[in-house]
């Protein structure tokens, strides 16, 4: 794919900080953080239902939705996506390591 | 970044596959959708406590969280990330022109 | 108090088979349970904002919100108010007993 | 019913209040509103999932298990039932009116 997470990120940004009216980025970023939290929540429950009622129907345009309003929480709070992928690099790391310990001959 | 969404999607394909009893994954994707889809949802909420009670703190790790069981819930329903990530892609793009068009001088 | 969630039970049920065109509860239970389910979700998490982002503020009303989509999730389900509460009164009294065999002289 | 919400918001405030190390109504309020809400947001995910997956079944368990958290988080704020029970009525009365003089003839 051409297109990813990080590219997603920096178009946030971009609209975050261009004020313009007509962005829904923009206009969600002076709402401020509650607004963009709930957004985020509505999302999730929306996934939720459609995982569990019919999927995967639905699922991949809520799945982006809910990617687009994390970036934008993340956005609000000045943590880059880089953090949060380390973050993942890491556990995924700790998590291999305690697999490994765990199985008597690997 | 070396660590991107694509490698955990593949980390969380593998172990699903694996059916390591010692493995969250494998025991995840054991118990099917629901469950995930409820995790998923547990995830969101508080990532959403985070995003309002006390950003930036606990942000980083509860969104790596909620990013980590979306893969999952995507897994169970064989829905590629790249197919999430071509539908962002998509929006982005009308949105841009969307904008153009709302903007009398562009 | 007068008015209880009883009163407020029979109001669903009379107005969810009005089929009153101008009533949002009637156009709820057109819906169906998944745009209920989803409303009473979101209800979730404006009630759970409310209570760590600014408590008491808007705390009653989201409250408010949240039991009234529970009882329309509830009557769409076909399950009494009454069950649910018979339920909470079974575990009450679980409860009571086991505090009590806990405590050594009581 | 014998039972009813109010008697279950007296149990609540009353184990609130005994601080009792084996109550576990006393170590939620122990933990505070950011744990309370927590819950709350899960319950409602379970409610949320019950109620779309497979209706009736456990949706009358995970009813009670909302309400009971959504009385938890109402007594942290230090806000009755009462008053939410009265926000309800105060809208039912507000709508009943809505509807009569939307309608032509009413």
């Amino acid at each position: 794919v051409s297109f990813s997470l990080e590219d997603l990120e920096k178009i946030v940004a971009s609209r975050a900080a261009s004020g313009d009216a007509q962005s829904y980025t923009a206009k969600l970023f002076a709402r401020g953080m509650e607004k963009a939290a709930q957004k985020l929540g509505e999302e999730a429950v929306e996934t939720v239902i459609a995982a569990v009622a019919h999927p995967p129907k639905g699922l991949i345009s809520e799945s982006a939705d809910l990617l687009y309003h994390l970036l934008v929480v993340l956005r609000l709070a000045d943590i880059p996506l880089s953090d949060v992928l380390a973050e993942l690099e890491k556990r995924t790391k700790e998590t291999g390591l305690q697999e490994k310990a765990s199985r008597p001959k690997d």
